[in-house]
């Protein structure tokens, strides 16, 4: 379910970046289900990987693949390719020669990636077959498209584009993402594809990646479950009129600005389709000591079912809420000094319920589709962002029927 | 609801121990909600409580009492004063001082429990009024009527009690727990009280209790939700006719293990009574490193929601157990040599599918109400097991609907 506001933008497309998409009927026959996107030659391309030690096999071989300076990516959905053995091995490597066929290019500059359910072979005669159709719909402006071919649980099309100007010339950028359970992104989300015509090295657009992935993508859960799927790539196509972008320049930090902005949106477009979400919660944790506190202590309120359970029903338990930050970890914290508030209502205060707060005031808070709880731990200066959404009947319904 | 055989047992009366209940309506006026437990001169008396920091005011004032040879014991459920910063505090120490007026005795040797929601003030003149009948009602084989009163969300009352004989002499041990929901207890659990005429010194006697505690009530999670007044005690009265058990020897060795396998089964006993549980998981990990390993693979595995509402589901999804696994966060697993079997059924062998498995068979263990997961790591010979329950349509319930 969507909460808020997850309309589809306008997507630019990005020059020296074509995508095209088909059926290949993988899981179901409806819509296409897989999606090639084609880098001109001489784009640089940094990535971002799931850290879960189960790591599906398309995200070990585009891992190796990225050394190669890669020139396609060959996704589908409704299949992840995980827990499949050496046989999964197999199959990644032989939809990369079946790209590599298609487009008369090298199979070691695709890189794959799936995603879906977990434990099944991928099919890859039907990729096979659907693959020369996919090749022969590549286009510029096929974003829409694409967002659609790469969804699975996912409610709606995710994605983000805007245009910055460096030194009067355009630059654009454009993104993709899907992703809806199994959230709790480590290093890297489920599976996120940004576009931009700018000229820039790989080191510096992979510098770009990680920062905005530590701060977008490794901020959000649904229900705490890594992935083993998770990537996301940015591709960067050099084909704008604008020049190189160089290291310590202003030209970097306004890239590097509108990368951050891209991979938050798309993140927080994910907690929006949260599986069974009705409300969407922005966990603001500060006064932490370190950004591991304060991301400890965040996760540990999104993780919390009670809590999570109590947002559904639009309950201001503050002291599940509380109890929450209590047994995070945090070493020799002062209870007694924190303060929680939602939004501008402040609920706890010296350990306790707030004196000023009365249940009518929370209640109205609580009423509200997004909702930002603010912790201050008062330890130090540090601030850090958590999303999460709420745990719903559907949550349970959703999971419960995956595979039926 | 009730996962399997959860029948209250005989409750074998403890000589040195008496209990009294009475309705002090705190929450609802059904049932007894207050407990006193008198313990006879000269008993010890053993505890572990709750490591979260956000920790209630009873807890506190238990703890600092605990250096006192306590006498007596006070429980209410439908509050568990936490979260009520000073006042609580002074409402926890009022609590003790009502029953050292009613039993004439020192108010520093009373230990105060409490148990139930979150951030309300405890009532405490209702407590007073309702005291002196508990007082009046103390009697050796109060433990059934004892065992109600202590209840909140449960669905059953939970009792274990059993006799073991030391040189030939008999010594009983007996014990409550309750507990349902916000349980990932943490050095304890929720409130769990075991009593024995064994004669013990108080150091041998925590000895016992924290091994035991280790074992069961810190193996247990229904939402990996660690509660604010957890707190395990054991007494004992020291009236049996077995002589005082000492320090290495074989009658302390025996004492030892009918303590733990007291406390295993009022920790199992939670689990059965989980929040919405409709199945009992036993975790199982194996040929691990260390105990710290297999624990963490174990609660990662017991707190997956994708794990909790498959097995709801009654749907053998393994992928959703490896990739739980996987992001455990183990140094350096190497996950093609991990295996996993539900009951007798291997279902992953070599990071995938085993070739023997079937749908069939993985379908006929998930219908079980009780299930057996083990996880064969292949990294050392440790093994440990974590307890916990699926995750339903009605813990959401529950816990949305919990304060309405």
């Amino acid at each position: 379910m969507a909460v808020g506001n997850v309309d589809f933008p306008e997507m630019k497309p990005v020059s020296g970046i074509r995508l095209g998409t088909s059926n290949a009927g993988i899981k179901q026959t409806e819509r296409d289900d897989i999606l090639i996107v084609e880098m001109a030659e001489g784009a640089t391309c940094a990535g971002v990987f799931t850290q879960n030690a189960f790591c599906a096999a398309p995200v070990h071989i585009a891992k190796e693949h990225m050394q190669n300076s890669p020139r396609w990516l060959l996704i589908n959905s409704g299949n992840a390719n995980a827990g499949t053995g050496q046989q999964g091995m197999q199959d990644a490597k032989a939809s990369c020669s079946f790209v590599a066929s298609a487009v008369a290019g090298e199979e070691n500059k695709v890189l794959p990636f799936s995603t879906g359910v977990i434990g099944e072979n991928l099919p890859v005669n039907k990729i096979e077959v659907a693959l020369p159709e996919a090749v022969s719909n590549l286009q510029q402006d096929n974003w829409t498209k694409a967002a659609n071919a790469i969804m699975t649980t996912d409610t709606f099309a995710k994605g983000a584009s805007v245009v910055i100007e460096l030194d009067g010339h355009p630059v654009t950028l454009t993104g993709i993402s899907k992703g809806a359970g199994m959230i709790q992104p480590n290093m890297a989300t489920m599976l996120g594809f940004v576009a931009t015509d700018a000229k820039i090295s790989q080191t510096l657009l992979q510098q770009c990646l990680s920062l905005a992935a530590e701060q977008s993508f490794n901020r959000i859960t649904v229900d705490g479950d890594t992935s083993t799927n998770d990537a996301c790539i940015l591709m960067a196509s050099g084909c704008s009129t604008a020049a190189e972008i160089t290291a310590d320049s202003e030209n970097y930090q306004l890239f590097s600005k509108a990368v951050m902005d891209i991979c938050k949106r798309l993140a927080e477009l994910i907690v929006r389709d949260g599986e069974g979400a009705t409300k969407l919660m922005r966990i603001s944790v500060e006064q932490a000591e370190s950004n591991e506190e304060a991301v400890l202590v965040g996760k540990t309120i999104a993780h919390s079912p009670l809590v999570k359970t109590a947002f559904f029903a639009s309950d201001p338990n503050w002291g599940r809420i509380l109890a929450a930050v209590g047994r995070s970890g945090v070493v020799e914290m002062d209870l007694d000094k924190v303060e929680i508030y939602l939004d501008d209502v402040c609920i706890v205060k010296n350990g306790g319920r707030a004196e000023s707060y009365t249940e009518e005031q929370g209640q109205q808070v609580m009423n509200q589709q997004e909702i930002l709880i603010r912790v201050i731990l008062a330890r130090g200066t540090v601030k850090q962002e958590v999303l999460t959404c709420d745990l719903s009947y559907d949550y349970v319904k959703i999971n419960a029927e995956y595979r039926t």
